[in-house]
């Protein structure tokens, strides 16, 4: 048993929908969460109605049933989005619903599902939900995303413990990287590291480089166009009402949006990269003029091929991201398999879609207007590290001056 | 530990979805159930995909958040139901969709909430689901309702155990009631004993009474008039395309439709009635030409005079069931709280609504020619039990002649 489970958690609860959710008085929240994180669903949506928020929706899933559905349902099923759901998220997004996901999945939960049906699936999905995901990636609403184990997920990173025990470590592991000790005092540590980040973003901003400079032994020679007044986010971020509120939980990264148009080189991967739950590993993608022409990998290629060309844009960047080599999760040692903390372990890239407020005025433009500033637009967003402990990222000003941003693996300011 | 338990449990999977739903390949399952239940639920879903089933749909719910939403959450938000839900199930109903219901609730969940909210929320979700709840009650699509124990209930259930322990128990007991053995073979019995509850079903309808007569040494004298043309129904049930399917797992019961305005005098109920978690008990009905003038209850009165003040035909009856004192479920001396279980363990009747196929034909009739068939209309049904070990039954034919149906609280025949 974790010592203080009942007050770690409860402040993890506390920490998700008042820092990351930082839900408002009369605010409604759409809480999705897989069935066996109950226990931290529950008390969310306990402190979220004590905090007055007006409803919450529950939006349960089952990674068995989801399986279950993949392998063995009616192939159509997968084909048609049902209209009454299309209508849900539009609802969601006329009464400014804000959204709370706790993660907690298998991540082998699709292996050796047919992958056709997963993307058939994500592109039907993604199309008609598409209202309700582009107003959180605008961050009309806030929104927040936090972690439950679950029995698969913690015996794959601890693979050496079972059931109860691989449980107990994965959530002692999520509380540490969490900052929650069970002493009531997260939501003012989080507060602080909050601040720190934002004050790094802006030290970057300042700087308003045309380009950055990857390299590292591995291999990785890239270099990344930023597209005019791009703008550096990090910790917290503020929905047009002016409500701050913290997406990941928990986040160590500052980000921002390359030109889709203007990545070229080759980058290596840090890490291996879970997608559905098929392991890509060892690989590297090379870029002319922002597309991805060439991948390899030494394992699970096939995979991250499938996924680069999930549509048109998920052959192009969408996000570019700082984490220091020395961060708490990458000191944990522990591969956790799940992105929300495997990104915050590393310098990261993403293909896919870029956040619209990583260019000023972004989630005021449409897509083409946003397509022009430099934002990539998908339906696909997939995260993979780059940061290794000898990577060195040079900045490039407006004026050619050239600073340095990595040495070593960590910031040089 | 239960023995067996993996066995059992698939056992019942298989009895709720091969002999309860029948499930047809191509046909959906709408399956509800609460969080804690996942382990039943995901068999059953299992089962359902592995016999051709074109799709699952899950509608879980939980408890705990419900509860937390009915004592704080905006009051606005029980007295409009969403249109995408109202789209949801008329789309269900579109598509024939079968509907699998796993219960287990805490009986006291709804302690000491406005009931005000409940209501209107009852009345809200009945208004707006009435397509789909009514082509449930006319069976034109299968539908079967299993129990699955939970913490709150168990403990209720068996008051001197705790957690574990109580669960356990609970679930014995199910599998006991429900003739699950772990031998494989519960299908089998199952299959039999529907038999010979229609065997019996079938001597009623040969009788085809004009009255019954209630007696017993609580105070019950009792006559309801039974429609022309009414059906007794136990066992299984077809649909329309000739499906056979079990709605109640487990099932003790036989049951027709009084006609709603034929039932004149007193009745005592033989046990306490749970409604939405508050025990009426020590209760008694005073009917006059089928409605209900007069309700007494020692305790907890003010929720019986609620629920049968909802709508119109509330105050009215709609079920009239026969189970023999000796049955399992009253042979376990087990309380439930549970109506799936305690309506088969007494003769009980329902106020609210009546099965329209009841009455011969009554399922083609529209809510008006129901009526007139003497089928009773309501958004309501609550069963509540008044079988006593003294209850005496006498049926009168159409041509008067009297006739023991019920001698000491069992079948005369």
């Amino acid at each position: 048993m974790v010592p203080n489970f009942k007050e770690k958690l409860e402040e993890y609860a506390h920490l998700l929908v008042e820092v990351g959710l930082n839900i408002q008085p009369g605010q409604m929240v759409n809480l999705a969460a897989p069935v066996e994180c109950a226990p931290l669903a529950r008390l969310c949506a306990q402190v979220a109605l004590d905090r007055g928020a007006k409803d919450v929706i529950m939006d349960w899933r089952d990674d068995f049933i989801v399986r279950e559905r993949y392998l063995k349902a009616d192939s159509q099923v997968f084909e048609e989005f049902p209209h009454y759901l299309k209508e849900k998220y539009e609802w969601l997004v006329q009464e400014g619903c804000t959204a709370l996901s706790i993660i907690g999945s298998d991540p082998e939960m699709l292996r050796g599902v047919d992958s056709t049906r997963i993307q058939t699936w994500q592109r039907v999905q993604g199309e008609n939900t598409r209202v309700w995901h582009d107003s959180l990636s605008a961050n009309r609403f806030q929104w927040s995303i936090g972690a439950h184990p679950t029995k698969a997920w913690a015996e794959k990173v601890f693979p050496d413990k079972k059931g109860e025990e691989a449980i107990d470590a994965l959530w002692e592991a999520i509380f540490s990287v969490c900052r929650i000790t069970g002493d009531g005092k997260a939501v003012e540590r989080w507060r602080d590291h909050v601040d720190a980040t934002a004050r790094r973003a802006k030290l970057l901003n300042e700087y308003n480089f045309k380009t950055l400079h990857y390299t590292n032994s591995l291999g990785t020679d890239l270099t990344i166009t930023l597209p005019d007044n791009h703008v550096w986010m990090g910790g917290s971020e503020d929905t047009p009402r002016g409500v701050e509120f913290v997406a990941n939980m928990p986040t160590e990264e500052i980000f921002t949006a390359p030109r889709w148009d203007g990545v070229n080189g080759r980058v290596y991967a840090a890490m291996p990269l879970a997608l559905n739950g098929n392991l890509v590993k060892n690989f590297y993608m090379d870029f002319e003029n922002g597309k991805i022409v060439n991948v390899h990998a030494e394992e699970g290629e096939e995979y991250l091929r499938h996924s680069v060309g999930m549509d048109e844009g998920s052959s192009y960047l969408g996000e570019v991201a700082l984490v220091p080599y020395d961060s708490p999760i990458r000191n944990s040692g522990i591969l956790f398999y799940n992105t929300l903390f495997d990104e915050n372990a590393s310098c990261h890239l993403a293909f896919g879609s870029a956040y619209p407020n990583c260019v000023k005025g972004g989630e005021d433009l449409d897509e083409a207007g946003q397509k022009a500033v430099g934002l990539n637009q998908s339906m696909n967003h997939v995260d993979f590290m780059v940061g290794t402990k000898d990577l060195s990222i040079v900045g490039t000003t407006q004026d050619g001056k050239e600073i340095p941003v990595f040495v070593d693996g960590n910031f040089a300011f």
